[in-house]
């Protein structure tokens, strides 16, 4: 199974938090750090730290600039995290395909 | 988003290892510490500590036995551990098609 199945989840991504992150990003496009904060019910601490991840990671692209007097950090997926999520997001369906079926062939 | 989505995600199921377990568990009904090991391609030691934070939850029952002179340790889910599942399941399947549909609305 370690390959069959598990090896389709991405530690990366599969971090409950990280998962919030890719979803919203996948579904809203570029998001702005405060929105992620107020939907994850985050720390800021706690929402830059999963950020970073994503980011070393190059699965997101983070932009820093000022409205106003104002410091705005905004996130969006590059290719390569769309992809990522979307292989993730398969790997998943698997999972539950095999779990409601209870057949462990895929 | 909390509350909304993430909040189906239980963590104790969510550990990508735990995963695993809770799906081999649901397909096979039970089953022995040696086929988990072998399927999940882990350590005793890693293994072993999924499995006590399963059982410590209350979702999973723990049976060790003798066979001849080997002892052997069998694990299956209680209704508890299916019910949650089942659950956690079902807040994914909402988390992708949420990503994939590209609306925030479910």
């Amino acid at each position: 199974m370690g390959e069959n199945i598990l090896g389709a989840i991405d530690e990366t991504i599969h971090a409950k938090v990280r998962l919030g992150i890719m979803s919203l990003l996948t579904v809203h496009g570029e998001c702005d750090f405060v929105f992620l904060r107020n939907e994850l019910q985050l720390t800021e601490g706690n929402l830059g730290n999963h950020i970073r991840v994503l980011e070393e990671a190059g699965y997101i692209e983070v932009t820093k600039t000022f409205v106003g007097k104002r410091p705005k950090t905004s996130c969006k997926s590059t290719d390569l995290g769309t992809g990522m999520f979307q292989q993730y997001l398969e790997g998943l369906e698997k999972i539950i395909r095999m779990a409601q079926s209870g057949k462990p062939e895929l």
